[in-house]
């Protein structure tokens, strides 16, 4: 590794919330500026900005592990764009105990899964498309990214009824998300295979990870930060197509999910950390190493083919089918245990579908109720 | 009272799921039907349904006191409709304790709300247009009520990834809703006065129970069960109406919400199963005993205006808002303890709105973050 | 009340944790120094030492607001001795939340009530009458203090194996407990009547305070604060009176339950932080204004005495007994509403003790299993 | 496998408890009798009884697929005994979920440990040796059984303040228990290796069990089912013995910890439910097949030396120490990440003991507080 460079890591400390007791919610925030910043080569062209957040689930803490590599890794990189690093996005989720585990993905009061509190506002594509649509392509960026995140502010400052817990932490987030070109907000199935949430303009760009399965996400808000930050562009490109502008605004976000919730390895980490790097590195943000993604099979799937599957009775499974291997129509996916049955009835009852699937993640505990979501599965997919 | 009415009541224990040990999930239902159900006066009309049920969400038990009293009191009445009445309607979330208190709102996997799960297809209304528009209302109401509970059936049965737990619990009771003329869901606020969700085009109805605080709801489907079984009968009003035929199918559909939760008194029950039998009463559905609705201001606020207040600093707070009263602008919500504060900055704030409202309900708890929905309340509002 | 003094109040944060984030816990630690500390009339006596703690379970936030009140009290009035308060003493308990309540009693990892964890060491009082009874009973006292602290700083400090979460946030609040010569920790029942647990050989002192119902606590050590504070003076007595020799080191230490959990009042808090003064002015800590204790029957029971009472079934509680007021036998603690069985069983079962009781608190939900404590009651009982 | 034996499993439900609505708790306990139980080469011998439970704490289910490996390869075996299996032992804790996971260890109203409410009345020995002393030791073995079974079943019957929820379900195993001689509890650790908890006077046994890891527990009764049965008659025996007279009870009873908790896997539960018959055809309960315990190195330790490892600081876990591998001083046990500290203190911190520990479990989740309970170990330990 060429260790000529040096980048420096400054760290804020974000204020995002309160607790019964006063105690303040913070999120440290961690930014690398791009390197010679005002360097020849660049000067006439503006920086980029990459965002990068981890564990917005509390269980989902290996984002923070691929943070620090990537901390590590990026201090010795030739970096062309300022890059912001916050892991422990969510100071509740994160501290969140029942029981042994943390409790990973809705505001223990309310129920509200803490990716679903994102801000989206479609008035102001049209505000844009109104006001900015007789400039340059950069000043049309320019404008609209100004429009976000002086709605994000409105939206933090200016509600005389306030907002919950969750909306402040997460548009606390966003702000700095809306400054970003490229945002990756790293989380974890529960026991799950990797697999990447890339809108569908992406896809070319999916290749880039080591991650073997990807969901091809539309252009729906649903509340998520990925969406909250590709649909806002997304809409305006269209908006624009529809008046017959082609504008490429060049955004890219993902989910990145990075296996299993619960658990932290600092190995693998440096394996997705370097899997990130090569994302980047085709995106022109970093050089001064070379990563090249990995051979393997990518397999793709549309969002609407992402399929739930519910446990059909309760009871205790033992999980059968493997992560990202095609399972045939007929082949079991789990055998679900029923003792009180034992004797007087099935025992054992094995699960499976009627066509071919491909298992991304499965439930985390062996316990499940009937209409617990048991597996999750690619039911029609394709090679990227 | 007169005693010479002896309506006998059934029961019937419906299975609506089951745990990972293999328990069965039940919930009882008790039925009566009318009295002398094929007399006389009324052989050439159709008998009417009437669904009550109690206790969706865990912690909101008192409606449960209340079915308890209706029991009691319609065993004596002389009953023009059948009648179907659904205690612990929830089997999860009424056996569900964390530390003493009982985990009232949502599924405690998935966090979603047990009352935005109920189900709702659109395109049955753009069928029922279709297929029944030549026939006489009889006809199109019989014929609809049979679209509803063909494809709430299939929902249940023919679904090859499964329900989740809630839809299973919540489809198999909209079933029993589905035959109903008029629903009432018995819910309770956390810390709360009564207050009633109405359509708005039942609000002649409201003034028949006992229920200060009326909200108006417009004709938008959001996964409870009210809205379930009125949008579609909303909708397809609509859709005759915009084919120039008016017909009025007559269904009503409420959520009472009777107090606070996590409370039981059967004398209080007592005096709402009253208020409920008055509204019943006015609709034809019960004589033998006159029930006359109380003299009271009765207020009344649009869906839109009733606004959640959500907490502008974590704290203690004691609640000092009455419920039912108007507060004025700039008069105290509540007043937030912050001793971390203490000799160093405000230790006590007092929390007060620009404008005048009713204050509805209050947050179960004096802790809450900041963020925390501490009152709802009609922030617009006026006598019904 | 006479404005001339005004003590000075500081304020102290002391850090007895990290969650997984590394956010740290803290504790706000208030302290009065002893008006004109070093004046005339008291300067060959020590001065003595308080100690005052609120909210070590969760939902038990009512003593904060007493704590609060206390401050804005002692600031006014001429102090004879040291007071040390601590508000929002259990920073995990204080802002664990499950579902809009707060989790109270006990670590949500471990199970163990956060009231059970503080430290004994019966060794200490052999160690002190083996190094210390040959001097005065002053130097004894200094001696067995010194003794106490160096082992509560041993345990905190010197454990290779370490020390649970709780047993970290216990130890540091005693440390500041052992050098008070009162100690106050101020709790809540469930929906409880106000109670007092009081050493049995202080009895004398409960009368000053304005709480109707006193329990008398032996000598057994079980892990709470207030037992971790008498017990080491009681055994150190009881081992000086075997050797022939009487001292009284006059150490009180009491756990004032003020009522109910998750409320907060601060007009209520302002009656018991007045009742907690006329208890410190009889212990000649306060002067300046008269406080004088309320005539009320005050009723008195030893532990052994104080039974709870467990559902002898699932169901749905109307809770009939009154706080404070003695239950003769046969007559109701409550009914239980059990809907399942209507029709084909007793839907109403009426619950009742064989011999008068007087009922203290009971549990704080409507929804019980089979087994839940049901009501706890003085079953034998007497006025001091 | 000699398929000549069919002997028949018989099944009965117990009822062990009630929810808030109604629902019943109950328990399968599936029961064969020994193969031709007054067969001639048996019947001067009393026929002896073994008792199997799984699944007391929540989320350790595994058990639960060993007993239903025990069913299959029972009916086939020769019986020397009457055996009775129980799993889901615990229908509260199977069934209490908080998020995905099951909530394990205790109740979560009380905070009490599920297996710490047994019951044990030393007065019984005394009262045994007062009766029976006199008699022989087949006759004293019968009569401090009989003694046993009443005592508990006073417990469930004859107390007017009731029982708490766990107490009922924990009396009523126990009563099973104590109708045998040999009691295996079927427990998991967080994640662990596999472990028995076995009595001082039993440790020959041990090398039956496929097991490397065997804890050896002293006379000490803490409320656990194990403890609640062999520690009866390890006082009865050590009463007589004072008294002059050696009696060999023949009484085991066993905690079979097999792996690590929220899993079922039906191959590992066949391999470890032969590892029981190994044991049990030892004690000559089955023959008919032939079961040999593997070669390995058996590692044992005092309870004494059996030490809970608590963090040092909250952080993310990399849990670094294998299982059943003896650690050296100075080696990392685990590598904790402190995030929130990078650039300003150190983000990495490795964790070691030191003296050479082996380690048995580590907890569930890498997220921890300070003082969370990080590894289990033996910290002074031999080979049986």
């Amino acid at each position: 590794m060429n260790r000529s460079y040096k980048n420096q890591v400054s760290k804020e400390v974000m204020h995002v919330g309160e607790m019964a007791s006063g105690a303040k919610l913070t999120v440290p925030v961690y930014r690398f500026n791009a390197t010679n910043s005002r360097g020849s080569s660049e000067q006439n062209s503006p920086i980029p900005n990459v965002y990068i957040q981890a564990n917005m689930h509390g269980a989902e803490v290996q984002g923070n592990a691929v943070i620090y590599q990537l901390l590590e890794l990026l201090g010795n990189l030739h970096l062309h764009a300022d890059i912001t690093l916050v892991p422990y996005a969510n100071p509740v989720g994160c501290n969140h105990k029942n029981g042994e585990y943390t409790l990973g993905r809705f505001d223990p009061i309310t129920g509200v899964n803490w990716n679903r509190m994102y801000h989206n506002n479609p008035q102001l594509v049209e505000q844009a498309v109104a006001e900015l649509s007789g400039q340059d392509d950069y000043a049309i960026e320019q404008g609209f990214k100004a429009l976000l995140l002086q709605d994000i502010n409105n939206q933090l400052d200016h509600n005389i009824f306030g907002l919950t817990t969750g909306q402040r932490i997460a548009y606390q987030l966003q702000k700095l998300a809306h400054q970003a070109d490229i945002v990756l907000d790293l989380h974890t199935g529960p026991i799950s295979s990797k697999h990447l949430y890339c809108p569908e303009y992406a896809r070319a760009s999916a290749s880039y990870f080591n991650i073997e399965h990807t969901l091809l996400i539309p252009n729906a808000f649903d509340g998520a930060l990925d969406e909250s930050t590709f649909c806002p562009w997304w809409d305006l490109t269209n908006a624009l197509e529809a008046s017959g502008r082609q504008v490429n605004f060049n955004k890219e976000s993902f989910t990145v999910e990075l296996g299993s919730q619960e658990q932290i390895d600092l190995d693998v980490a440096l394996t997705d950390a370097k899997s990130i790097l090569c994302y980047l590195q085709h995106k022109g943000v970093v050089t001064g190493e070379t990563f090249i993604p990995d051979q393997m099979t990518r397999y793709a799937c549309y969002l609407k083919d992402y399929k739930a599957f519910y446990a059909p009775m309760g009871g205790m499974v033992d999980y059968l089918a493997e992560f990202g291997k095609p399972l045939k129509a007929g082949e079991p996916l789990a055998r679900i245990l029923r003792m009180d049955n034992y004797g007087d009835g099935d025992a054992l009852h094995y699960i499976s579908l009627d066509h071919e699937v491909l298992p991304i993640l499965h439930f985390a505990s062996a316990s499940v109720n009937q209409g617990t979501e048991l597996y999750k599965v690619f039911s029609d997919f394709f090679t990227l």
